[in-house]
């Protein structure tokens, strides 16, 4: 560990601190309940309007937020616990960033959204929006994970939310595009921002850290835990702001079919692609979803549940080829170490759902819709063009702030693993789960 | 091997590619949004009802097909991953045929349910019945786990769904039964198919690999995770179409009650006759589950919380004594297979559950249901024969089906091991976890 | 084992199937549907009232409930994972008693909630109020894991539930104090219940035990699969039964944000005070949970968003501190062995919460909520009073009870290990998650 400084006890507490009070005094001055969730306001509400307290918007969007929420914080952080030696720091860093970035994502959006006499209102929609906001946060996560400290990731998340609300806004206030399910705003701007910041943290000696950058048997049934998560509520996901009725419906259903036909491609080129036609837990782990990002965009739209399916099928193949061929070179090449394959998962099928959600729109004809779409399809395709300028700037920006030796980040020969963070009983506990075991008759002192 | 050909690189992309593109082109063909989903349709009928988006049926039933969705996915998924070393193939195996089923369900049912103008409609509810369906497909597959290959289980799919969708019609359309938690259609179907399917398969050389064909510690776990999603969210299950309202409300209830009787009863028999009083994870795993399946049926009428904690503790005891004592002679007498024992989970509380069903709605008078139930008594029993039927004579065709020696099958001695058809790091790492046990006594120090 | 006698096989069978007849009996005699849930009593209520099905209750309280029942089963089941080898009994004990103990509470409760005619009506609602009596219960059983057998727990659940009702009727409908999310009737009674069971139940020798009383690595990934779960629901949980609108808007929103800012507060604790800043996973696993118990009761109040925050800044704290320098202090002083430092986690972040409720409903005013609220203050503290009477005094009695040797209680030198209880294969199968690798050099063949 020469000339590394991973100790915490002074970074993270002061981090950590330092943010929460900064968003306690800013929610003091600034944050106020909706109409829906203030007493006073919406009992005034329900007198006006002879209204029903069965209609307030939490009945109809909180089963979604609900559904998110698992993807946030389950989904996600079990999807990273595939790392032999890493299982601590990718559920709970995991969960440290997004409890910080949902408080964080209320502010940034709130100020974006509109303030209502110079406060930002709050309700179970902005509940949602600031848990997609973390999403992307934890995308970025996905392509630095084992690599950087708690310190970065917060750090990470303070520029990554700012930078992720204002692109939100002109996306969808400036150009009104459409993009319910985040193919843009979410993944292909997470995935991007991440990637640069991976490519500026570059770790020439970080196959050093190899041997421990890769899953053990039962690590590989957590992550499925968070896959399998992710998959079932993605529908959730996707339709969890659209408008209410036959527009929320309709997103669930193309999602849900543009999953199943990701599922069935990836098996079948995971399959065609392996040694001796075995298939890869990295495939199904991630690949399976890129379904459900490649119709984040166009799964409002009537995309047809057949379209839904051709265009997840097309998503299925291109991830799992991705993480085969694609991946490998990008470390090589380009010097991007993206430790979950992000690019292939949330990069390629985001880029896939902008393309298809400007298409879809292109093609939509005022008859089908009941009302005009004019110049949609254009306004999509910018929005893809500024969300990737966005996530390129602000990935080299950020990623060199990150490289500040000051955050007590691991060294290159410590990666992926869990001790450096946290209190591990012993080093020889987890050893059955690790190839290191073939040296275990020289480690004598663990015996 | 000898003589075996277990290499998918062939046969598995050639069938998901194969299935999944006549499920696209069949889909573009017949399938379309229903009203509650089709934006033109909706808002045409908004305008002409003067409804409310609040009212679209999707609020009224996504949250119950979440449940259930979890439950496929999750709940049979890592139920199955008790086995110590198929834990990739119990979970993505069952992800991979439910994938497929669900849209191919999609496409039958809709066939039997009627079409409109030559057009399959789908939506939130046709969901959940492709869910259901996919449900009877799953538990087929707990018969034959660990001895088939993924070719194998979807083509088994294919033939299933299609006579589940026909079971079902002639049950629910022509019998006019009642079967909303799918006693009959889903569990008595898919245990009594599959363990045809298994008797069929029969297996004489097995024993060569049964050192795998038992769990380890940290499966038993995994597989306790599907175990409590399926407790849990049975009651969304049996709910899940029943008519809104009371029914709904009155389904939910009965389940749960059934359920926690089921519990303690499994807790007190597998004590009971457990080798020094103790307890044996697998009827925990499994037959606490039994109550849900037994009032599938009945669910839905007036079978009061007592009668529904009365028949889930008799299923509770019934499943637990099919574990202990009826599934090693079913195995050496009649030669069925059965990896999970579908028969004590599925198969007599299914027949429980038609039979309650049958007595209750023979005992329902006018005066309690508000609407008269003449002869349903008579009507579900036949429609507990006519499955039987269905099931016995299908299986036995598919079975046949499934022996063709061309579907890369695993040979007896390689049977309940992920590595055959994944790329598993090495022995070692899982080794713990294992085999490595033949050699135990010779480790008298750990004894 | 010298003298004790561990053996389930008479005394679990007995009490499960005894407690189970006297159940079933009770409910046939006691329990009836609801009118919501009563096929003759909700038509004519329909009729009636000309209204909609859809206005059924269930559709405004079952995702709640689920999300409940997910934190009672999964959550609770799944946090006590965490020690090596008592993963079986966590989660199936954490089954058992729960589905023992939600039956019971439908009677205890519906027996003070007001019976109708003699009757007991049960709905949707009873069913969220007999789970979170059931979360009282495993609060308690969290003091006591490993400690005890399922039949004292069981019989701890008879008396603790019965206790349990009384002390919420009489804070709820004699004082007429608020805690819609159980701060006290649920986490301080729970608590301190438990705690002085365990002291009375005090193992001297418990020390002999001691190398079983810890996590391994994957134990405390499945123990987080517990407190994600925890974390996720508890908006759900603390507005589950909260008045419709925006009381249950309000009070999701102030939980959400309180257990945002208490998981900054634990890992800030947790790295300040670990061995060089190392964060430690029983603070993460616990911890980060108590500001959703320290919102309990003020959640459903206008506590507005920072308060929450505050008040959830302030709960990790104290809890993080508890773990790490009160809880070795409890067990040597005051002889009070707290597995799970129930303490830490419900018993002062209840008491917290009873407080910040007390004064916030202090400072309402009638401007605020739009009716009055006088004296609420003092009512909240003379509940968080008599509840802390109630755990004592009645925690005293049931802890002797239970401490007759009679229940197959473990010796102190095989407590925290599931073979006691389990067919578990063999002691070499743990073997690998556990100290016993001590001896591994000598096993050179599985290398």
């Amino acid at each position: 560990m020469a000339g590394y400084q991973t100790n915490l006890r002074l970074t993270l507490p002061l981090t950590c601190v330092i943010l929460e009070v900064i968003l306690i005094i800013l929610f003091a001055v600034l944050v106020e309940y909706d109409h829906e969730t203030d007493a006073k306001l919406w009992h005034k509400h329900l007198l006006q309007h002879n209204d029903s307290n069965y209609n307030n918007d939490f009945y109809y969007r909180y089963p979604s937020f609900q559904d998110v929420h698992v993807m946030i914080f389950v989904g996600f952080g079990f999807l990273m616990t595939f790392l032999q030696r890493y299982g601590f720091s990718s559920v709970a860093f995991n969960f440290l960033i997004a409890a910080f970035a949902l408080q964080w994502a209320t502010l940034m959006q709130g100020f974006f959204h509109g303030m209502h006499g110079g406060k930002i209102h709050i309700g179970v929609e902005s509940m949602i929006n600031a848990d997609f906001c973390t999403g992307s946060v934890l995308i970025s996560f996905g392509a630095l994970l084992g690599k950087t400290s708690p310190v970065q990731l917060l750090l990470m998340a303070v520029f990554e939310v700012t930078l992720f609300a204002t692109n939100e806004y002109i996306l969808l206030s400036i150009l009104q595009a459409k993009d319910a399910g985040g193919s843009m705003t979410i993944h292909t701007f997470g995935a991007y921002f991440g990637l640069v910041v991976a490519r500026v943290l570059y770790r020439p000696q970080l196959d050093k850290s190899k041997h421990k950058n890769c899953s053990v048997y039962h690590s590989d049934l957590f992550a499925m835990i968070g896959t399998i998560y992710l998959w079932m509520f993605w529908p959730s996901f996707n339709s969890a702001i659209t408008a209410h009725g036959d527009d929320q419906h309709r997103t669930v259903m193309n999602t849900y079919y543009s999953l199943a036909a990701c599922t069935l491609a990836t098996f079948a080129m995971s399959s065609l692609v392996g040694p001796g036609g075995k298939l890869d837990m990295v495939h199904i782990q991630n690949a399976a979803l890129a379904g459900g990002v490649a119709v984040g965009t166009a799964g409002e739209m009537m995309l047809t549940p057949f379209g839904s399916m051709a265009v997840g099928f097309l998503a299925g193949t291109i991830s799992t080829l991705g993480y085969k061929f694609l991946s490998p070179v990008m470390e090589k090449k380009l010097k991007i170490q993206d430790t979950c394959g992000v690019h292939n998962l949330h990069g390629m099928p985001g880029i896939l759902g902008a393309v298809v959600g400007a298409v879809t729109a292109s093609l939509a004809t005022r008859e089908v819709y009941g009302d005009g779409m004019e110049d949609q399809g254009v306004r999509q395709a910018i929005s893809l063009a500024v969300t990737l300028g966005m996530a390129l700037v602000g990935g080299v920006i950020v990623g060199f702030i990150l490289k500040l030796p000051i955050y007590s980040g691991p060294p290159d020969t410590i990666c992926f693993e869990d001790a450096i963070y946290w209190e591990v009983l012993t080093a020889l506990i987890a050893l059955p789960f690790h190839p290191g075991m073939r040296q275990l008759s020289e480690n004598k002192k663990y015996l």
